[in-house]
């Protein structure tokens, strides 16, 4: 249950990682800078960003009927011991955003307020844009623990229900912020007292354009019966079909995630696997992270292949001396059909194409003659980094079945 | 396992239900005759209607990858003994729908062709108008069973799925006939080959108004390890949930229903505690069978006493020789204030009324006047049956907890 045993494959990670950093920034970067990529796109990638661990966002519902759904304890279990801040107990206790990340080995632990956080660019928390209301309920909280080494974990406060609703930023917001981030989402639910109320359906809503990174725990599955946890795991799947509306289902984790024995063992067998499970998956989200990120670096890279072969035709058809000004209107208002010379000379498919308006838009706050010719060089190392660097990268990640496979099923 | 120690129960239901046959020959019946209720309602009732047994109807489908659901294989376990004409084997083997109907300890095994059975008043099945393809492959198959004492199955073919559709007779409303009429519905799956095809789909959403009736047995457990069986089980309910749209979610019984023994047997004790629920709550049926026919009775005969109270206010309402058409014609017209004056001398509620227009419709076929007055012994005979009789038959039945309660849910 330990996950020590991942520590080789961290270093390998790691070290996937520098040469990611050191390809976008000699390959790739120099590309973007040469034609103004970030401002046709979103902006460049720092090291920060590429290096970031993959999240695992954690939630799960506060009510009347479950206001215990062990999230903290699970993450305790996780760790293997508690995080600098934590609370856990019958009553609603974590009632802050928590970001718990890893440290080397023996240093001290150590908490970030959210105010501090949010300023410091060495961490992924720039961008948490909610204001100071939320800054003062968020912490990062550092510790050592093998599994930090690899990934982010964040614990949320439970999904008030009702009357209760009483916070005093966008709590919604944040989360969803965390979702677009998060590697793997994990919802709680309670398996002995279930309950999904209008408001955590709400939130489910709203993070489920992000569905294929949605993952349930259906914890305390000891508390009950087997007859009782089929019920409950049945009602669940049968409301979460609704609320969810995809045809794929998600994995489900059954199981009793704290370090106590459990009470009803009918499902010893289940119980244990799906642990093992969850622990399989968790310590393949590096990778699966990784491979997410080679490849959002190679459309990247694509994309600023293609705006810098545009860029620079638009430039070669500037002339010389005077009428610039008018030559820049016209190869505007014709973008369209320059686009389509473009696809011809240059043998780019068109999916690999800006769209034509905000391209155009954009462009209008540029004077395309003070662009460069294209740059050969630059040219290379961008195709080097596609047609080689990267594969390689990428190949060095065998695809392995995940632990929801295997299981025979027709239902769409 | 046996159903046999149900024996006293059901000598206790028969003797209930000769009484309310009594009850509604002596009482209702001769109101309804009176003043014509079958025309402005449904059929009276005959003695083989009020007696006949409930029926389980089985149904689940075909398929490339599940052909071989284990419906008959289930019925032969339920009864401990094949039925005349059934088929068990890994093709398609069920071509027709069987009634499988219980006789006296002892009697020959007998089988009634579709085309006797639906000219048959003494059977429940001359309104099974499907036309001759369909009788064709419909048979009555007359077995001694303890099980069937006391209730009725239903044995279906698969519902084909694909090009396969080809059958000559309007399989769905027959299906839709038997699910009006039935007092459970099982629908069965296969845990080892789930499948749900869109012709499946249609035939579900086809019964769904009887969706209380609705329970789904997930056959073949023990042909999966416990981990795959959540799987498939969490897919089912995910799918369910989607394809009846109810908040509530219907029993799933999870077994193994045949006589062999367990393949895997993780989940050993789940799957003998839901073979026993499910025997329980087939035992149950007839109780409920009986509550739901006693309701039934209560409310046609509350209909008829207001009928009877209508028909012979309106009489009294006409001239004693002069100027009948007109004025039927006039109570026609001002049949909305008449039935408001109705409501209030016999201070009968708004709900009890028909339907106005529905009402007036058919009081065209008839001379108002033709009817007799109303007939204060007739009347007091339905009030002591709705105030007495009927009253105490339903108090032989203590409502009865079924199997799927005491579990801590709340999802809507
Ligand atoms: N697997 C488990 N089985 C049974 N009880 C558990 C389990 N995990 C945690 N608990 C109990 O549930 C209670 C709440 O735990 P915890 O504080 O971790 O929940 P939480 O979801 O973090 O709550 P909050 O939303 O208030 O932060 C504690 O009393 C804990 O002992
Ligand atoms: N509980 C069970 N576990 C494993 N196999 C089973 C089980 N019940 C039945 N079978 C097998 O499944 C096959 C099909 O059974 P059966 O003929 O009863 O299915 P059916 O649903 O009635 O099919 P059809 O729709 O063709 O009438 C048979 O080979 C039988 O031995
Ligand atoms: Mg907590
Ligand atoms: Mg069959």
């Amino acid at each position: 249950q330990s996950l020590n045993n991942t520590k080789s494959n961290d270093d390998q990670i790691l070290e996937i990682l520098e040469k990611l950093k050191k390809v976008y920034q000699k390959k790739i970067l120099p590309v973007e800078q040469e034609y103004e990529f970030e401002h046709f796109n979103t902006s460049s990638l720092t090291p920060a960003d590429i290096s970031s661990k993959p999240m695992i966002l954690l939630i799960g519902q506060y009510s009347v009927v479950s206001f215990e759904l062990g999230k903290t304890t699970f993450i305790k279990h996780l760790l293997g011991k508690e995080y600098q801040g934590c609370n856990i107990g019958p009553e609603p206790t974590t009632d802050k955003f928590f970001a718990i990340e890893g440290v080397a080995l023996n240093s001290e632990p150590k908490i970030i307020p959210g105010n501090a956080a949010g300023v410091d660019t060495s961490l992924p928390y720039s961008s948490l844009e909610f204001g100071q209301n939320f800054l003062n309920r968020f912490q990062v909280s550092q510790i050592s623990s093998s599994i930090l080494d690899s990934i982010t974990l964040i614990d949320t406060p439970g999904i008030l229900s009702g009357e209760k609703q009483t916070r005093n930023y966008d709590f919604n917001g944040v989360i969803e912020w965390f979702a677009e981030r998060a590697d793997m989402i994990l919802i709680i639910f309670d398996a002995h007292k279930l309950d999904i109320s209008d408001e955590f359906k709400a939130v489910i809503n709203n993070i489920k354009k992000n569905d294929e990174k949605i993952k349930v725990v259906l914890n305390k599955a000891d508390q009950v019966n087997s007859q009782q946890l089929m019920r409950v795991y049945g009602a669940l799947m049968w409301s979460l079909g609704k609320v969810l509306a995809t045809p794929e289902v998600p994995r489900v984790y059954i199981g009793s995630f704290w370090d106590e024995p459990l009470r009803f063992n009918d499902f010893e067998t289940l119980l244990v696997a799906e642990q093992r499970d969850l622990l399989k998956d968790i310590r393949q989200l590096p990778r699966m992270g990784m491979i997410r990120k080679i490849n959002d670096i190679i459309k990247r890279a694509r994309l600023a292949k293609v705006h810098a072969i545009i860029i620079s035709h638009l430039k070669s058809n500037m002339p010389g001396f005077f009428g610039k000004k008018d030559k820049q209107q016209e190869l505007l208002l014709n973008l369209e059909q320059e686009f389509h010379k473009i696809e011809q000379i240059f043998h780019i498919s068109r999916g690999d194409f800006p769209d034509v308006t905000k391209f155009k838009e954009r462009l209008t706050y540029f004077k395309i003659d003070k662009f460069n010719k294209l740059d050969k060089n630059l040219l290379a190392k961008i195709d080097e980094a596609l047609n080689e660097t990267l594969p390689q990268l990428l190949k060095l990640f065998p695809q392995n079945a995940t632990s929801n496979e295997g299981i025979n099923l027709n239902l769409e």
